[in-house]
């Protein structure tokens, strides 16, 4: 590849930053700025030469940009920005509401046909590398079953809940794996796991002043839905200890495919286990990376003609690298 | 997918045994039949109704074929057949060489780019699920550094070696990953491992009535190039011992990224680790599954008019899936 391929990031959250940090290791991309609702001025970005620029910049068809990465959230900001931007750029996006995934894949496929774009959406690495791995594991192992654990992390909806409980201060939450799951379905017994033997949750807390502990410890482990179903631990800090040890935002997971080749499901049968995991300390960085990664691949199939809506289904995994096939086959195959 | 994809086996030994078994777990496609050097009355099939045939029936360009899996070795069998059996019917194979994959693939390129089929060189798990896991965790963090670790399992060079040594009967030898070389890589250490810190090895030995034990584990620790960059141990075991314990075909192993996306390399930087593992029961059987799964990915490939020689990197993920893309995205994503 001899020109850089030419990136903007839209949104600039966590995630918009990690972008821009993202694509300064790879030096095969540029950064053309930054595009955000809020005053341009006001926008701190990470590298001191960053240009930001309002949202209407992007109307005009700009021709210095070869992908876009979206990084709006998935409530509001992606389903309206993905359909409207893939209609002129490019695009790539980590839209997570699982759910809705193939009516947004529809509105981004419809705008993106008709435009001639390549928007690849529901990256990043649930949906996207978990995703993968998942389909992986069962293409290859058709009999067996398939887990997700996720964690140790950071749980943002988990964290808010708890800070909505009268008498917290401050605090947060994170998802724990269960160890012991995760070694039953390491040793290819193929369990049926409930949700509390699957995962636990830890939250951290400071306590308002004069607030009942014990009360505040129920109030949480109680909370249906986000609570009530699992083994939660609850430790009260102080804000210091908050501000020291709970700052980043870790997250990671397993999926893990086990299954029989041959000879049965029975434990006589020739067992076979696919492990894939995560350990990041920081998720939105990591999020990031791989959103840079899948924009590389973006411009490249839009290059080839390859248009239209994508998922990481769609994309043949050379096109992430900066390699050509020919160095790809000759060092890492 | 309305009609099955027919596949051909080209060898059977355990290989093409694995994947006569794997054919039966996938209800989208169905076995032809065996195609070998040998007398086709001679070959007893795993499954009953198994047709075998000569080799030269392959020669009439049979059109009940959709795709041939070739299941020969990489040292004589795959650098003829390959090409040759591309220059008739979509293929895929194990070829696994890795020094000479480059001249492979140009080989298997050039017969397939003229007769206008899709064949798929260099599957199974190293190369294949390996290559493309160092390949997904060098692009999502280019700043790191990347390991692959092998075993716990059988090596058949290995003990090929271990039974020329004078004095021994019979023996197997096993390739162990080192737990403290993994631990210190997941812990995000990026490590300078020299070759005796990342794998031992271990091997169990049935003696020659007379044998002198002591000489027999001196020459097998010290011969060079096998066993002497590497701790070896040394197990004695009775014909018995080695019949009932050491008939399966274990293998494995994990590939590893570690790096930083932020930070700087130091500890200081943020870590992030990508793990993939793989622990196999039998490795023919699950190299086999491999094969068949991208067996399914060339002929749809090919139905799309996507020719000539490709490898894991050039393949799209859903294409191995016998699902539709509709359902990867509502069920899987």
């Amino acid at each position: 590849m001899s020109t850089r391929i030419r990136v903007g990031i839209v949104g600039y959250g966590n995630l918009g930053r990690g972008v821009e940090t993202a694509i300064g290791l790879n030096p095969d991309m540029e950064l053309v700025g930054v595009f955000t609702r809020r005053d341009p001025q006001s926008v701190q970005t990470v590298g001191e030469n960053t240009q930001a620029f309002t949202m209407s910049e992007l109307d005009r068809d700009r021709d210095d940009i070869d992908v876009l990465i979206l990084c709006g959230g998935s409530r509001s900001d992606l389903p309206e920005q993905s359909p409207a931007q893939a209609g002129r750029y490019n695009i790539v996006d980590s839209y997570d509401n699982h759910a809705h995934i193939p009516e947004h894949f529809a509105a981004v496929d419809a705008a993106a046909q008709t435009a001639g774009t390549t928007a690849v959406i529901s990256t990043g690495w649930d949906p996207g590398l978990f995703s993968l791995n998942r389909v992986f594991g069962e293409s290859i192992i058709p009999q067996g079953a398939t887990y997700t654990f996720w964690g140790r992390g950071l749980s943002q909806g988990h964290s808010d809940a708890v800070r909505r409980v009268p008498g917290v201060a401050a605090g947060v939450q994170y998802t724990l794996p269960s160890e012991t799951a995760i070694e039953r379905v390491r040793a290819g017994e193929n369990p049926e796991l409930s949700t509390r033997e699957r995962h636990t949750r830890e939250c951290f807390v400071v306590l308002e002043e004069g607030a009942d502990a014990e009360q505040v410890r129920t109030d949480i482990v109680t909370m249906p839905d986000y609570f009530e179903p699992y083994d939660t631990t609850v430790h009260f800090i102080t804000a210091e200890e908050l501000a020291r040890d709970h700052q980043g935002m870790p997250h990671g997971g397993f999926v893990i495919r086990s299954g029989q080749t041959s000879g049965g499901t029975t434990s006589e049968g020739t067992k076979q286990v696919i492990e894939y995991s995560l350990a990041l300390e920081s998720n939105p960085e990591f999020t990031a990376s791989v959103l840079v990664a899948y924009a590389r691949a973006a411009a490249r199939m839009n290059r080839a003609g390859d248009i239209g809506a994508k998922t990481v289904y769609d994309v043949a995994p050379g096109l992430l690298s900066p390699l050509s096939p020919e160095e790809l086959r000759k060092s890492y195959l």
